[in-house]
């Protein structure tokens, strides 16, 4: 069987620049690739692993784009992915963006060229137009891309509505609606800002007994934002509930109100969203609007899996979400 | 030489659909596909950008292989691994092995196919002759797999030491040690056991003083965690002063001591383990001896490609971690 070394000799050329053929590195002439080849096809040059991803037409792999892995809630969803990507037969390439529109860019292009054959993107700051251009099965996580791209979401209207029917409920009276923070300012595309939409319709059935202050958070550092929220309580003594756009920022309030010596949920009632497994670990444990994150990260999967396959999916796919009341209400 | 155009007329399809087949995109039926492979083998068509792929032998990837994703520690080692990855052009295919023997197994086998360069490898549950036969470079994360394998780790022992110093400082006499919970038993290879050793010699210096009690928790859902260590400070009311292996661990602890109403930190001195952003979450804020694991992702990387340009790299690479008070002590 030829080797690389009969392939040097009968291209007159040296073993380095064979190999430097072999894996497109260095620069080498025209003319001296086009030898190089040749030798290698009169010489029938051909290892079986060249052989085996000549015709190799599936890499098993989704690529995923998310903000950053080590926030709670793409961790969590991260998890469940790989679980279900796995379970399928695919491997996951994981890419963190940490919304950078460069970054972004950079990533499609890398997904791109290792030919994965789909993507999961949980983070968007570039224009749809990039998306659309992928040629590539794609299911957005979160995010309205375009009209043409399926999207799995959960039912953030619903999750607004929950919270607020409860701290009716609970005779709250002076509202706070808390956002932004961990991951910077809100998309437009974001699905999210549904929350707030249904959190509003719910406090209008009220609207003559209670008053609603919004608040957004302009830091992503935790210390920070613990600064800010005890700042915004100091001016704001009066609040007896506050619906947090993510446990997170629950997490920062309930250790606001321990500097402030606010009892929970005696003085103030905390809900906050996501219901990943940092509500279960502080203290209290936190009220939350849970998502369904191992069926939405199935979904997804499935939808992927199932473009991949030339299936044709439907483009909206809004599970449902619910209220887990725990110590903070 | 027979070109694109000559394929789509063989197979009787459009060049566009040629041109999917080859990159491995967008919807192509199994029929046309295998209608196009036989047209490329039949008039002998082997494009340029197809060889390039064929003989390609690097793959810029690299297999990550932790328990699980969303556990915080692995969430922020990964996203710091990705994050120096992709600084040196290489990009991380995840695996979360739940610490089960045979998924471990199948992944690396999965990775030896995939031909990744290197593995990371935070999760060990097999036998270390697994590794052993990878041939693969390998960096191994906080687990001594063997004496020929580069490992990276934080100095667990001088973390013990700091705990049970600050514990003795702060005039602790009755101390527990509480350790396990998450992510099940402890290997016997996991590094992380040299904490108990370090804190041990610490403690050893006034043993005359202080009692020592040590607690394994015996499961890692953290309701049933909250409710263990509550039954344990029952039966044990007077111990004032405790080391957890975790954050998550002392997080867990912090919820016993509410529902017990046992005032922190006058009552009782918690210290975790990790300093990952948890830590900085839970109220109070807790006193952590914190790894740096920044440093630790961007010292494996640089290992493990270190390794796969063929350098030998040194097999002991410990780095020192430090002590963050809070509001637990």
């Amino acid at each position: 069987m030829p080797k690389i070394t009969d392939v040097a000799h009968k291209a007159g050329v040296s073993v380095t620049t064979v190999s430097r053929v072999l894996n497109n590195r260095g620069y080498i002439s025209e003319a001296t690739r086009d030898k190089v080849y040749k030798a290698m096809k009169d010489i029938n040059y051909q290892p079986n692993e060249l052989a085996r991803s000549l015709y190799r037409r599936k890499s098993n792999t989704i690529g995923l784009i998310v903000p950053n892995v080590s926030h709670p809630f793409f961790s969590e969803l991260t998890y469940y992915l790989e679980h279900f990507a796995h379970k399928k037969h695919y491997k996951l390439l994981l890419c963190n963006s940490n919304r950078d529109v460069n970054k972004e860019k950079e990533y499609i292009e890398l997904l791109k060229q290792n030919q994965v054959e789909g993507v999961i993107m949980g983070s968007q700051v570039l224009e749809v137009e990039n998306y659309l251009n992928l040629n590539l099965p794609i299911v957005s996580f979160d995010r309205a891309l375009s009209k043409n791209i399926p999207v799995v979401t959960s039912d953030n209207y619903l999750g607004g509505k929950l919270a607020s029917d409860l701290l009716i409920k609970k005779k709250c009276e002076d509202i706070a609606y808390i956002y932004g923070g961990i991951g910077g300012p809100h998309h437009t595309a974001l699905l999210a800002n549904d929350r707030y939409q249904g959190f509003l319709e719910g406090i209008k059935t009220r609207k003559d007994q209670i008053s609603l202050i919004t608040k957004e958070l302009n830091t992503s550092e935790i210390e920070s934002m613990v600064e800010e929220v005890s700042e915004f309580l100091k001016i704001n003594p009066t609040i007896d509930g506050i619906f947090a756009s993510s446990d997170i920022i629950a997490s920062t309030i309930i250790q606001a109100c321990y500097r402030l010596k606010k009892a929970i949920p005696d003085d103030l009632k905390i809900i906050g969203y996501d219901g990943v497994e940092l509500s279960t670990v502080i203290t209290p444990p936190l009220t939350t609007i849970s998502q369904p994150l191992e069926k939405l990260s199935e979904l997804t999967i499935d939808l992927l899996i199932r473009q991949i396959k030339g299936e044709k999916v439907p483009f909206n796919n809004l599970l449902p979400v619910s209220l887990v009341e725990r110590g903070t209400t």
